[in-house]
């Protein structure tokens, strides 16, 4: 359903659990971004109005997401502040190909990617996160999550065939399982 | 209330009667332009919680006008497009000082000054449409425009005392009036 070509390792787990603050200060700042890339789309390509009204939507949400990852901070005296973000994202945004309409399938997937992403490590929170507020927390985001991911990726087939896209994919998601699996050693949600 | 310098002429009220389709449809660019300037200023001032509240909450008002003018399009059969944007967002923001805190300061009291002239001109709309539909329309987004000027006033005030905002509005506001007597030739909500 993820279109994910691999699973989180537990080098990344072990991440989470050495700076658990940290990987939350990151999701807040991934929640951001998250709406800012829906954005960003929205504005590229304004005359799509089913695109538009999707991309709305994913932004009011992530803002809403972005809000109760802020709270959660703030009841754990745990200061929000700018972190280096990791290298996942911009590595994956440099796959994207330069002209469209290939370009619109590449940001669109590399959006939904990153989502379907999002959503495994939510999983993999959920279950192996010995705090229980912060585990009911990532079950409850989960599902918006995973329904994101289709949401980009049955826009992209705005811009192409049905094939075409999901050939891409396949590429795309070998691409992110290859990056993720090189690692970062920022604890970040992506790294 | 709105710190304006001067009130539209009868030279633009010409143009939204001459061209009112157009207008119409810059407005919906405005919305979702109005989103993504709170969208960025969230961005670059995340640490600042009261910022990111009302931000977000101007980016989820803004895409709600947006759609409201994009459904008007749509019941009257005008085609939504991009268009060549005026002048006066460009020469507004060649204002903006280059260092911070500064820098916060102006973007902000622009942002709010956008607001304000729009305001101004929902009010122009709502009283010289003879069109209802429209007329009522305008009415209905007047107060959330004066609202948003005022956020973006009462924000800059983070970034420096009070006299110096209200000093560097007074400023700001003359270049505005002055940047809309040239005017511009493309009929636009800000022409």
């Amino acid at each position: 359903m993820l279109n994910l070509q691999s699973e989180s390792s537990d080098r990344w787990l072990h991440q989470v659990r050495q700076h658990l603050d940290e990987i939350l200060i990151d999701h807040a700042h991934c929640e951001r971004k998250a709406a800012g890339t829906a954005m960003s789309l929205m504005s590229s390509y304004v005359e799509n109005l089913e695109l538009c009204r999707e991309m709305t939507q994913i932004v009011i949400e992530e803002l809403e997401h972005f809000h109760l990852v802020i709270d959660l901070l703030q009841r754990r005296e745990i200061r929000f502040r700018r972190l280096k973000p990791s290298s996942y994202g911009k590595r994956l945004n440099d796959l994207v190909r330069k002209h469209e309409p290939q370009r619109a399938i590449d940001r669109l997937l590399v959006a939904g990617l990153i989502e379907a992403r999002s959503c495994e490590r939510f999983d993999l929170l959920r279950k192996h996160i010995p705090d229980r507020e912060l585990a009911e927390f990532y079950g409850s985001l989960f599902e918006s999550e995973a329904r994101h991911h289709s949401t980009y990726v049955r826009l992209a087939k705005i811009f192409g065939t049905s094939a075409e896209v999901h050939d891409r994919l396949k590429e795309l998601a070998a691409d992110e399982a290859r990056i993720l699996a090189e690692g970062d050693p920022l604890p970040r949600m992506h790294s």
